[in-house]
């Protein structure tokens, strides 16, 4: 997407066996980026979520395995790659998906084949997810044409950042609202701040404004309200895992909006590629580990300075504990229906075995 | 309450004619008190949020009369501080409560005899506040006593601050906590931070932590998935106002909250002295106004730098607006029951009534 007028993806090779990446920790203030070298660079990138967003986590990943073999090409380092590399983030299913089909696809060759096969494999899959979210894009951008009327904008509910930044290009929420801007058609998006990372008011009004799309920031308490007052038309979010059955995992807050949502008859939809899709599981709430992240990342919120410098604040009192749930789960009964790169399905087993029928069980049926 | 060992209320009159109170903005990383000499002084306390909650704003007002009256005592000074101090903020409905009260009670009597009248009426209002308050903890206390279990806490989840810092002591919504604390039953509090001004984090969180009570700072975002995993027992909130009917308008937020435990069948009760129904009000979602805040309260977060330093951090781009809605309405049926200084009721018109049968219509009936 456009920054500063230039097209850029959140992860790309820099040329000369590394990988470099913006980091993400340091928006919407500055824009850095950085430079892995290593394994080690790579699995710190994820874990401390200079990247992060469960498409970009699963690209990361695979370009991580390239360092990793750079380094060394035996089957023990491509191994030690992928354990390290899931040990990182325990939520989102791109990460594993994308470390399976790394020792799958690249454990087959010979070690002195194998560098250049990881590099093609990482190239590969962020071309899919940048081709996976344009579907996305073309298949949600009639859910808002759908909803256009005549002088006033489209009201989208987005939470967290589903944006490109939380994929290699596009986004996966976001998608079909950049699809309908440059369509022509007005959005204009509430973009809830998504403590305790701010990853909404901090990462998705970022490239919000800096392609020119029209929101809003609120807190995540806001959204409630604006549906009961008929303020929202559409809510699309993200997913870091979604299970065979529809339930979806989701940044903290998520099963919030979407409870609200179904109060207020305002369609939930939430936008994944197929890599999001945990075949393995059926029921998110009991099923999918939720991450526990550090408690200062409550008790504690980074920004600018007045003098422009940037810095963390500490806004609990000394001595009250925090707790820190990364993700929650909605269940699928919530989900109005899923987006992804085949089409739009209801949130069920029927729903996801219709768009992926090669994942039907062979002899499923009563 | 107590406050490093020294009880305190959250005003008071300081002796020569004035008030003084604590100024909230400024905790938990500073205990500051301020006196309030003039109108002006108590209408900028409330407005600004030196002084917040329900009840204390009720409190504040009265204050703020007898200020106005000390340098003139006419029926048209009065009026104005009347009408000043009505409109520095429009949701709770105690400050027109104890406005409504201060002009008929003290209006009825002659301009010379007016001062005294005022100042004793203020009292009066706190003192009926805390003892209103001391009747919800003890009628609230059995909902608590009721769920605990040997060796395991009660685990109670609230949002906002609807506690003594909220109201002139001890607090509505808790009341009950510090009830069952104080009777030795082991009661842990999920405390929402509550943006965007973060009064649980900053005021709830510090005025348990004052008084001893277990308690685990979370983000807004948290509450629905800790109901959906069993950890939480039952939900606690203030009002600032209830209509006759049992709506709630409380802190922006809480209607997610009582989604989330309607969805997970967690009891959700509001704590509320009867200053806060508003008698004239069915339909709270339709009827009660809404207050809009400076969205600077969005994009700015204050509290301490590594250095001791309290100062603000922006946390959104530069050209990105924010939207600052400050309440939002609970419907009456997601509301399990109302805490009053009467007992506890049925979120409804007639358990109001049974209440506060003196509220009936004359003739009312099918």
């Amino acid at each position: 997407m456009r920054v500063d007028g230039t097209m850029m993806r959140t992860i790309w090779p820099s040329g000369h066996g590394a990988v470099r990446i913006i980091d993400q920790t340091r928006l919407p203030h500055e824009l850095v980026t950085v430079e892995l070298k290593t394994l080690d660079d790579a699995a710190h990138a994820i874990k401390a979520m200079l990247v992060r967003g469960a498409p970009l986590i699963g690209a990361a990943a695979a370009y991580g395995v390239a360092l990793a073999l750079k380094a060394n090409a035996s089957d023990e380092s491509l191994d030690h790659a992928c354990r390290v590399l899931a040990a990182t983030r325990p939520t989102a299913i791109n990460l594993r998906w994308a470390l399976d089909r790394a020792r799958r696809e690249i454990g087959r060759h010979m070690p002195v084949d194998r560098v250049p096969v990881a590099w093609r494999l990482a190239a590969a899959i962020c071309d899919e997810d940048v081709a996976a979210n344009r579907a996305i894009g073309r298949h949600g951008l009639a859910l808002i044409r759908d909803r256009a009327r005549e002088g006033e904008p489209v009201n989208i509910l987005t939470h967290c950042n589903a944006g490109w930044l939380a994929a290699v290009d596009i986004g996966t929420a976001t998608a079909p609202i950049y699809a309908a801007h440059d369509a022509g058609i007005p959005v204009h998006v509430w973009v809830d701040e998504t403590r305790p990372r701010n990853q909404g008011a901090s990462l998705t009004a970022w490239e919000l404004g800096q392609h020119g799309v029209p929101h809003t920031v609120i807190v995540d308490n806001v959204g409630g309200h604006l549906m009961q007052h008929g303020l929202v038309d559409l809510v699309i979010v993200g997913s870091d895992r979604t299970t065979a059955q529809g339930d979806v995992a989701n940044k903290i807050g998520t099963y919030l909006k979407a409870l609200a949502a179904q109060d207020n008859d305002v369609p939930f939809y939430v936008a994944l590629p197929s890599p999001t899709i945990d075949w393995h599981l059926a029921d998110g709430v009991a099923e999918i580990p939720i991450e526990q992240r550090d408690p200062a990342e409550v008790t504690h919120i980074a920004g600018r300075l007045a003098d422009g410098r940037v810095a963390a604040v500490r806004v609990t009192p000394e001595g009250s504990p925090a707790a820190n749930y990364a993700f929650d789960v909605t269940p699928a009964r919530l989900v109005t229906g899923l987006i992804t790169e085949r089409g739009i399905c209801p949130a069920s087993r029927e729903g996801l075995h219709g768009l992926f029928p090669e994942r039907r069980e062979p002899h499923a049926g009563a």
